[in-house]
Order: structure tokens, then C-alpha cells, then sequence
């Protein structure tokens, strides 16, 4: 076997065990019995190593020697051509991060992940965040050491967001957030001086949970989403996995009083599905096959959820079938009123309720406080403190207890430090790639109210799903928008979306 | 670390591997979507790829050397005490025959077991022979390469049965066989003569799906299936698997007009499940962690379906409920009348719908049919012929086509040959167990007529469960029941039991 042959061999071995462990992870929220979580540990932390092992493997490396070096990365060999350049330059990022994790130290971060994220099930359950407390501690702990191992940034929390968004930085995420904030707070307060004029209670009515689920799944096909090669389920807490590219699977989550919480995380999950369903099978465990960055992923699934399923646009298709199966609740709504009580703008307490506008605002405050776990050494005790009283600072609202406060995002428990800024990337991207979707494809949005979403899919299919990692996030978007990643779209976008839902001068 | 401590780590590795396994396969059976069946072929292929190399490693081999002659078995260390020569001699027993396969022909058959089995979905639906024989014929090849690498036995068959029932031989089954036909074909025969005496149209009426879920649930729960540490799902063929004693699932099948098989599927798989829910934790990755055999393994779902689930006293306590349940479909038949109707005896073409006295006719079958495949090299594609001829022989009923003939059941589709003769040892183990089970419990049966199964539960937890791979199965009967594996109790049992069901003389 030639050297390509080799490292593309392991590396899709390594991925049968990246969907190996995707299948525990998801079987973990939806099905499994709660009484095997100390064995499901146990089996997750041993895949995981030995992903670490083949990733690290001598096969892998020196084989990767032939064509690289692993020190600078320069090539060896003269005659790949530019995409076969990219995934191996991908492969060799990859390697290098992961061969500076100690084998011991992968095994028992896996560990402490699983046993730390069903500690935060229980102290979010009972409200209790002192009994979460050692296991963030030693969390944080690990993530600091993770961050020495990685040393990719100018501080420890740069080399932990670097996992999740390749090259981005803490000084670039900072200008792009106080770019956002310099116009998101007034924008806010305009509308927080009208709030009168949108009523959100039609949504908080008594809409059957087996009528929601009919819809939302029905919205999912809509969309794009092939059933055939995935699914959706109930969870605790909304997510999408892939164990391949044919095997794509989402969760929800619904409540009797909540027609809007449902209906956009499945939309929002549909966006990552969407994604990991289009990515080229063919090229199917190596980069080329892979999702670009969270940042990237992101932009899919808030796209879909806000700029197609917060547009006048989607209503026109969707709401008629929604009073359909609705007719009690919504016989005295238009679709205006509806479309407007679906994009109201409050501040409030928990991020995934969240409004588009206020969102990021909870993105903010999470990467202030994360840049002071862990960089700064802030005490994890104070933690339920210090939240509150960003809180405040950021959105107004103070939280009444630790489980809608600080204990609301699933994230830290399992070590997922510097991926809350992909979130706000997510959405600054989306409508970089949406404006110049609807410059491509001829009519998009009025197909949209004839329940047609192909343009869009196929634009998104074309120029970013099939690529995998042929592109950097920073040159995808030059590529595609013309410009750099940027604030000023997206905002553009809010304040001519609310100046019409709120009637803002 | 010691030897014995590699060796012990080196076996929980692989178990989790095999946990890992049984998760993979209990998601295609239940939830995976049907377009991910390829890339789960592949998944699956590489961890059984990854467990056989752990089994046969360097790690565990030069470890096991120390303390055994790999050859000839003999013990190298003298410090053993009894537990710990057996826990010894049987993984030198395991090692011996995962070293003989070669680690290509393993993935090759992963491979062509999963490939194999979707073809036989296929063709069984569309009753269509001539698409499955192929993939047949292969794996019958296959098997009989695999039976030359095992080389247990005196006929390449025997070496194939010797991995679901070690030391079980063609001879003694012959033997037990031929003694049970030679009672149960005239008891069958005298039932056929009375045969009006018993009628089980109450059973075909329409019963809610979910109705017979939620009783089946309950039945579940009441012989002492643990939900904290298990679940049940729906799938086309029902089966238990276990990733780790605390998470032992089962599946059932519903069928709105038949009442009587998913009941008995779900309390036959429950007793797989409490088997499995029952082994020592303690000793969770080495053999004495592990069941016996799949003889014993049935004893246990066969005791809990028939000689519990078909009882009379089974039915005081379960009966009232049921009726409950169902008030109108039930209304006019007492319970003597829908205990008799529960066992009625009556030669049918499907094995799984069988009754308890004919069922042993279509494993005789199948054990005829299986050593002509292996042994004699029976061609594939006569086999339709071939089954139809013997079903008529021994069954007087012959299929009117392949998808209720050849193509119903399963194993064959997977490898598993030799796997069927351990249902009828399963039968006549559960016979010899429960008679020793009831003099040992004072009130046993009586106590079912209350809903208290934790009597028998206990003896079994206790005698059978606990012990692991602690005795092999000819000792466990010896030490149990005092006598060896014999047909005489369970021929007892059945014409004492269809004496009172029928009235015989």
C-alpha cells in the first residue's frame, strides 16, 4: 500500500470508531436504561482511546512522514494536486493536535466527561450546584492541562477554541462581539420600549405533544431531510449526531406549552442534519469528508432555524398546515400575528429559549467567563455568583436558581470549553452565505412559501456540504460572500427584520 | 501488573468491545434507518476485527503462557484455588478457539454475516430463495472453512455446535433426540385424535397493540425483569442482548390478532434478560461473568416462558389482569378455557409460533437439514425441496412457500449453525432445573398463583446465575438435579401436562 493508502486506512478506521462512539452518545440520551451509565462510561472512554491510539499510531505517523513534515508541515511530495494538498495538510493539523495529548490523559478526560456530564444531570435536576462543583473543578483543570498540551494560541482559552473553530481567536471573537453589542443593545432597547406591540401568548396555549411531533417531522421532510438515512427522537436536550453520513440522527424535545421551543430546535437540529447528510460519502473519514468547523456547522442549523423558520416567508407554507392540525388554539391568529409572536424579542434568563436577537448576548457572557476559568484561575465556587451578576449586566434579568442560571448548558460538564463562541460565528456566517444564496439561486425565498427549500438545499449541498474540509472557514466565506467573516451583515439583517416585526421607526 | 491482572484487563477490553457490538446490533434491529445498513456492516466487521485481535494479542497470549501450556492446557501455576483454575481453564478455552481463526476470515465472515443477513430480510419478504441462495452458499462455505479451523470434533458439524454448547456433541444429541421422538410423536398423534377438546379462537381476536405492550411490560416487570437496568423495544424478530449486566434489552413483535405470541416472546425473552441481569458484575469481562451456554441460556427464557408463562397458576394471578385488560374480548371465556387455549398442541409450518410438544419437531428438522449442509455438502439450492419434504416427514404440514419454510428463520442467515439443537437441550435442562427448583422452594408454584416469582428468581440468581462460566453445563445439571442431561423429565412433564390440557386417558 502506498503511504495515502495507509493513512487514508486508518483514518477511516478511526472514523468507525468516531460513529461507534456517536451511536453510544446518542443511545445515551434517548434509550438507554438509567442504570448503565457507570458501564456506558466505561465503554465510551475505551473507544475514545483507541481513536487516540490508531489516530496517534505509528501506521498513521509514519506513513505521514513520507509526505510531511510532521514538524512544519511541509510537504514531501510534489505531485498531489490542490485538494489532495488540502486533506493532507487537514490530516497532518489533526494529527499534530491529537499526538499532544498523552494517551492516559485522553482516557481519563473521556472518563471524567462522561461521569462529570450525569453529575450535571443530577445538580441541575435538584438545583443543587454544590454537588456539581468538584467535578467543574476538576474539569476546568483538565482543560487547562488540555490547553498546555495543545498550545496553539496566545492563551491556554485560544487553544481550546481552535478545536472547534480552526484559526479563529479570542482578540478576533472579542472584535466581533463588540461590534455586535455596539448595535444589538440599542436595537434591544428600541424594541423593548414597543414590546407592546407583539403578543407571544398564542404560543403558550395547550398544543397535544403527538400533534407537534407530527409537524415538526413533517417540517424536517420538508425541508430537505432524508428519513431514510436518519431520524429523530426525544431527548432531555436537543442534538443531531452522525455515525456516516447515512445515518444522521436528531433529537427533540416538546412541551404541552411551548409550540415555539420544539418546532425551532427541530428546524435548528434539521440545519446540522442536513449538513452531515450532505457531506461526500465518497470521501467519507477524511477531512474531505468532514464538517468544516462548529462555526460552519452552526451557520447550517441557524439558518434554517431563523432565516428560513422565522421568515414571513416559511409561514406562508407552514402556517396553514399548522392551523390544520391546530384549529382550536389558532382560529383567532393570522399568520401575521403568528409570524410576529414567533420572532418577539425579551430578554430572559435561559440561552436555548432565547430569542435571535438576544441570543447573543448569552453567547457573550459565556466567553467572558469562560476566558476567566480559564485563563484568569476564577474560582469555579463563585461561578453561580458571577453569573448572576453578568446577567444582569448583559441582559437585565437576574436568574432565581443555579438550574436556570448557571447550571443551564450541558457544555462544561463534558469539557466543551471555547465552542459557546461558535454559536454567535454560527449566526454571523449564516447570513453571509444566505444573502449570496439568494443572489444565486433565482426566487429562493418566494419558493419558500411554496414549500420548496430545494434552491437553498442544493446551493448549500453544492458549494458547502460536498466540500468537507477542502476549505477553511475564513476562505469559504471569501470565497462565497466576496468578503471576510463579518458583524455587519448579520446585523444589518436584525435591525430590517425587527424594524418591520416591531414597527420600529 | 501480574499475569493474571494482564489477562484480566486484557478480557474487559474485549468486553467492552462486545458490549459495544451488542449495542450496534440492537440499534439495526430496532432503530437504525434502513439506508445506514452498509455502513454498519463496516462498523460492526471492525470492532469484531479489533475484539478478535485482543483476544489473540501478544498482551493476553504471552500473559496466559505464563500461567498455562497453551497446547495441552496444563496449569503452569499451582496457587489457583478452584474458582480461579476454572476462571483459567476456560479462557485458555476461549483463546484456543479464537486463535485458530485467522483475523482476515474473521472480518470476512463480520462482514458477510451483516451482508448476509439484510439479503435475508430481503428475501424473506419477498419470498425469493433464488435472491438469498448466494449469500447462503457462502456463508455455508464459510462455516464449514470456519469448522476446519476449529476442528473440535468428529465431524466438522460438531466443531460448530461446540461454540453455543461446549462439549455438546452430534452423538448425544441424536441420542436425546431420538428418545424424545419416540415419546412425543405418539403423544402428538393421541392430542391430534381429541384435538376439538381444546379451542383457541379467544386467542385471535383483535387485541390493542398497545394493550398487549403494556400487559407484556407488566408481566415483565412481575417475574422480576429489572427496567432500571433494561428496557424493552418493538423489532420484525424478537431478542435479547446485553452490553453489561446493567443494561440487558429485549425486544418483542405485536400482532393486533394474536395474543398469544407476543406474550410468550416477551416472557421467553425475559428470561434470557434475567440470566443476563443476574450475572455477577463483579466478574463483568472474564468467564466467570459469562452464561454457560446457549442450552442453559434457553433453559432459562424456556423455563420462564412455558414452565412459568404456561402454568396454571401463572394464570390465577395473570388471568384477572388480562381480563381486565380486556373485558370484552375475554368476557365469555373462563380461565381454564384460556389457559387450555394458551396450550393448544397443534402441528404448524413456523417454528417460533410452535406450541411446546411440536416445537422440538421443527429443531429435529432443522438438525437434520444443518449436518447435511455441513457435512455432507448438500446443495444450497435443493434446500426449499429438501425442507418442504421434511416438514411433511416429521410435521405432516408442508409450507406453501419458501418465506414460510426455509427462509423463516434467521440463523442461517448469519452463520449461526449448530445454534439450533441448544432450543430442545434448553428444554430439557429447564425441565431437570425447575423440578430440583421446586422441591427446593417450598411453595414455589403456589406463590406464582400470588405474583410472587422471587422464589424461583432466587434459586436461580443463586444456582445458575451468580456462578457465571463457574461449572460447565453437564456439571451444573449433575450438581443441580443430581442426574445428567436426559429427555425422560421432560417427557414426564409434557404427557402429565397434555394429559390434564386434553383429558387423555
Amino acid at each position: 500500500m502506498s503511504a495515502r493508502d495507509i493513512i487514508l486506512k486508518e483514518l477511516l478506521e478511526a472514523s468507525h470508531l468516531q460513529g461507534v462512539e456517536a451511536l453510544l452518545g446518542w443511545d445515551q440520551e434517548t434509550y438507554m436504561p438509567e442504570g448503565a451509565g457507570a458501564a456506558r462510561s466505561e465503554q465510551v472512554a475505551y473507544i475514545t482511546t483507541l481513536m487516540h491510539s490508531k489516530l496517534v499510531g505509528d501506521p498513521l505517523k509514519d506513513a505521514l512522514e513520507e509526505l510531511i513534515d510532521l514538524q512544519t508541515g511541509e510537504l514531501r511530495i510534489m505531485t498531489l494536486n490542490d485538494q489532495e494538498t488540502r486533506q493532507l495538510k487537514e490530516i497532518w493539523r489533526d494529527y499534530r493536535q491529537e499526538a499532544t495529548l498523552p494517551a492516559d490523559f485522553v482516557s481519563e478526560l473521556a472518563k471524567h466527561a462522561s461521569v462529570s456530564q450525569q453529575a450535571w444531570v443530577r445538580a441541575r435536576k435538584d438545583n443543587d450546584f454544590t454537588f456539581f462543583e468538584p467535578f467543574l473543578t476538576r474539569m476546568v483543570q483538565m482543560q487547562k492541562e488540555k490547553a498546555g498540551y495543545l498550545a496553539i494560541g496566545d492563551t491556554p482559552y485560544d487553544s481550546l477554541m481552535d478545536q472547534f473553530e480552526p484559526d479563529m481567536t479570542s482578540e478576533k471573537v472579542s472584535g466581533l462581539f463588540q461590534e455586535i453589542r455596539t448595535r444589538l443593545v440599542p436595537l434591544i432597547q428600541n424594541i423593548q420600549e414597543v414590546k407592546h406591540r407583539v403578543n407571544a401568548s398564542v404560543l403558550t396555549k395547550e398544543y397535544e405533544i403527538d400533534k407537534q411531533w407530527d409537524f415538526g417531522v413533517s417540517m424536517l421532510e420538508a425541508i430537505g431531510f432524508d428519513m431514510n438515512h436518519g431520524r429523530q427522537d426525544k431527548s432531555a436536550h436537543p442534538f443531531t449526531t452522525s455515525t456516516h453520513p447515512t445515518d444522521v440522527r436528531t433529537t427533540t424535545r416538546l412541551r404541552e406549552n411551548d409550540l415555539k421551543s420544539a418546532l425551532l430546535s427541530t428546524l435548528h437540529e434539521g440545519g446540522h442534519a442536513l449538513y452531515e447528510q450532505g457531506l461526500p460519502i465518497a470521501e467519507y473519514g477524511n477531512p474531505l469528508g468532514q464538517a468544516i468547523s462548529l462555526g460552519i456547522h452552526e451557520s447550517q442549523s441557524r439558518m434554517w432555524e431563523n432565516l428560513v423558520g422565522l421568515s414571513p416567508q416559511f409561514w406562508r407554507f407552514a402556517y396553514p398546515k399548522l392551523q390544520a392540525k391546530f384549529p382550536d388554539q389558532l382560529r383567532n391568529t393570522d399568520r401575521d400575528m403568528f409570524h410576529a409572536a414567533m420572532n418577539r424579542v425579551r430578554p430572559s434568563k435561559v440561552r436555548v429559549e432565547a430569542d435571535e436577537a438576544t441570543y447573543n448576548l448569552h453567547i457573550m457572557l459565556r466567553f467572558e467567563i469562560e476566558k476567566m476559568l480559564i485563563n484568569e484561575n476564577f474560582p469555579v465556587a463563585e461561578l453561580p455568583q458571577l453569573w448572576n451578576d453578568k446577567m444582569e449586566e448583559y441582559i437585565g434579568v437576574r436568574p432565581e436558581n443555579d438550574s436556570e442560571g448557571v447550571l443551564q448548558d450541558v457544555h462544561w460538564s463534558f469539557g466543551a470549553f471555547g465552542y459557546f463562541p461558535t454559536y454567535t460565528l454560527g449566526n454571523l456566517y449564516s447570513v453571509q452565505f444566505f444573502n449570496q444564496a439568494r443572489i444565486d439561486v433565482a426566487g429562493m425565498e418566494e419558493s419558500f412559501a411554496r414549500g420548496d427549500y430545494s434552491g437553498l438545499l442544493t446551493w448549500l449541498r453544492e458549494n458547502i456540504h460536498s466540500k468537507g474540509r477542502g476549505r477553511k472557514a475564513e476562505e469559504l466565506v471569501l470565497e462565497l460572500a466576496g468578503q471576510e467573516l463579518s458583524a455587519q451583515p448579520f446585523m444589518d439583517y436584525l435591525e430590517a427584520k425587527y424594524r418591520k416585526v416591531y414597527n420600529l421607526s
